[in-house]
């Protein structure tokens, strides 16, 4: 076999077999492929796509490149739960310490923010103390005592998406939806829950822009993991808008925290009562009505608030800061962003809200950068409320007075105004069961 | 500007501005752009193509990579001629004479073998003695001399064609009208000739297996040459059939001075003859007729011959092998390739031909390894021609009993044969002046 003909053979868009996978990952994970030829590929892939069986071969290739992490030591259905990503996303926050208190089991791990998205890990480690690294016992004993443990990928986990994640950011190579499925489902097989939900978002704060690619992209992953032998369902969830209304790593943390005791944002609130409704079907069992009692129950006695200051104190933080969210420590730095004009707020750019975030001090520069965990934004209003001139729109947090005044002067072209009200934001298109 | 903005620019389907044209060329060659990134762009193109903006702005970065030859010391109006390539192609060991011959001037720097088709300098190096590697001084005075020398490449021209060329071999981005076009006429350009006259080979043994492909190329070179102020026509020719009836280098030879003496094949006669009416029209003014008239008349009083001697002579070369060609040294072994069936060659596959003619020794294995200059294939029928059972197709010569065999075999997939007449061969598709 050589690569060249079968770079030359997705160039004319035909179906590469199994083995020709297998030989281009193995091959470049092996180093024994150069990225010169990894990446020609890639470009063809994102012109020519692949089929069905193509993505899932795909997937398996890279998902047999290394470890795969077995939880068969943990008792119950471990149902996993993935994000595409967006700007204000702090979802797993709030539905993994919410299923556990609903009696669901959840064992997941999560990953750290890319370019102008958050990450889940980021997000935890705001909490004084909060491990992401524990040893495998330490997960089982965790999640068994607990039913609730996020974690970090562990370091052999999908070698093959590591290196090839790193050179399609590099080859503009990003935006293809069988890189894109394979690319998340080799990672999420690997990681050994059984049942996975999928939140595929799209809007201006998402890689998915359009709402037929998040369909597309949720089909595709949707049949790789049945195909897999891993029950698998995805909503499909507005990123048009900031999900809640904080962006920023202690920030989202206090929100998720208000979330679980019922004060959580209406938006949010929708997008974690279905993502658990969901997971609880699929985990343990119950009807639709049944999950969305034990979810009310479990905010309403504070069990869910309670589950998340369990997992906090298991995995090494201080309980003290999900009961007393006022004990994280404030920016030194608060900026108000006015609006100039009246009118209805008609969009928000998304990624730009992201972007700002990032300026701030919420994000990494380079990947060995130091988060500022209390920078980041609260929005006061959002797409589609009505505002007067000089009314505060959003308060903008950093530690850096120079960042701040870069972040105010950055989220002037975020908003566009209109006079009549736009359409009320959709929370989830869809759901693909 | 950033490698990757670029490669989506043009991966959306935009047009690239000469100033990122040349950040990619610039960068590549002063190894600031890593090859990967390189690949990927490369198979962009491939997918959306350039405007002739675009491919004139990359011809000239790729020019501005390296040394220019000047030929300002010759006199009269040197014109080139280049060929695509194609099986049994010694155009230009005929057409050079024969131009010197009539009173044009030819200082040409030719190629050497790529895959299965054959190069000008290899079949040159088959006489003995003779030297493709002259300084400036040398040409220029042998051409004002005798009004024709061919040389091989300097080291110094066009390095970023060296650099892509290699990339693209071995990552299927060798298929791009602009790419195709930007390399050739990069060359062109930097060899000093005042004007180029353009060889467009289409069919099984071209690599432009399409017409309308075929015609593009050539207009888009055409565009090029002519916006860089050099004249530039072209023909598009026929390569779904061997030209001539010898393929390999020594044989080539052999068939060019039967050619230069009036006893060429008539398809061969043919080109020849229709080359050096344009490239007279272009270098020296003259109208049609009295082109025609003067290759005539230098074929007929052996000038043309004589020209070639003239040449092999002042390149070191012995110019005895030009009139007594039975001094070229035979191949240990022949072999005659029978048919099994009686009927019409409905068609060859022109490069299973060349294949068959490396496979016998006439071309390298490795960019390192030698040529067998008497081997090759004597082509006896061709397509049209009606055969019985039996009937001698082809002699073949090889210095290696075991090459020999296998070249046998290797032809027996080459030809397809019909009960009825196959459509008589067109020998010049068009030309584009």
């Amino acid at each position: 076999m050589r690569v060249v003909d079968i770079i030359e053979k997705k160039k004319r868009g035909n179906s590469l077999s199994k083995e020709e996978i297998d030989f281009i990952i193995n091959g470049y994970v092996e180093n024994i492929i150069p990225d010169y030829q990894i990446s020609a590929f890639l470009m063809a892939v994102c012109f020519k796509g692949m089929d069905d069986e193509e993505t899932y071969n795909l997937t398996q290739a890279m998902l047999n490149s290394g470890e795969k992490v077995d939880l068969s030591d943990i008792s119950g259905v471990k149902v996993d739960k993935h994000s595409t990503g967006g700007v204000g996303d702090k979802t797993t926050l709030v539905v993994a310490p919410l299923m556990a208190a609903c009696g669901g089991v959840v064992a997941k791990m999560s990953g750290r923010g890319l370019g102008f998205t958050g990450g889940t890990l980021d997000k935890l480690e705001a909490i004084p103390g909060f491990r992401v690294s524990l040893t495998k016992e330490e997960v089982t004993e965790t999640v068994n005592k607990i039913g609730v443990s996020v974690i970090g990928q562990t370091a052999n986990i999908v070698p093959a998406d590591k290196k090839l994640y790193a050179l399609r950011d590099v080859t503009g190579t990003i935006d293809s939806i069988p890189l894109i499925a394979s690319s998340i489902m080799s990672k999420k097989l690997a990681s050994g829950s059984d049942k996975i939900l999928l939140d595929v978002t799209v809007g201006s704060g998402a890689f998915m822009k359009d709402i037929d690619d998040a369909r597309e992209l949720a089909r595709q992953m949707i049949r790789i993991g049945n195909k897999a032998g891993k029950e698998t369902k995805a909503m499909i969830t507005n990123m048009d808008t900031v999900l809640g209304v904080n962006v920023g790593n202690s920030l989202e943390v206090i929100e998720a925290i208000e979330t679980l005791k019922g004060n959580g944002p209406e938006d949010f609130n929708t997008l974690i009562t279905e993502a658990t409704v969901l997971m609880l079907k699929m985990g343990v069992g119950i009807t639709d009505e049944e999950a969305r009692k034990r979810i009310t129950e479990a905010i309403e006695s504070g069990k869910a608030l309670e589950k998340l200051a369990e997992m906090v104190r298991c995995q090494g933080g201080d309980p003290a800061y999900v009961y007393n969210p006022g004990l994280f420590k404030r920016a030194q730095y608060k900026g108000e962003f006015k609006s100039k004009q009246e009118g209805y707020i008609k969009h928000m750019n998304t990624e730009g809200c992201g972007i700002c975030a990032c300026i701030l001090g919420a994000g990494r520069e380079t990947k060995e950068s130091d988060i500022d965990f209390s920078a980041g934004i609260e929005f006061i209003k959002k797409t589609g409320d009505y505002v007067s001139e000089g009314e505060v729109l959003a308060c903008l947090y950093s530690n850096s007075e120079e960042k701040l005044n870069t972040g105010l002067e950055y989220l002037k072209d975020v908003y566009t105004f209109s006079k009549d009200a736009p359409p009320e934001e959709i929370i989830i298109h869809e759901i693909i069961e």
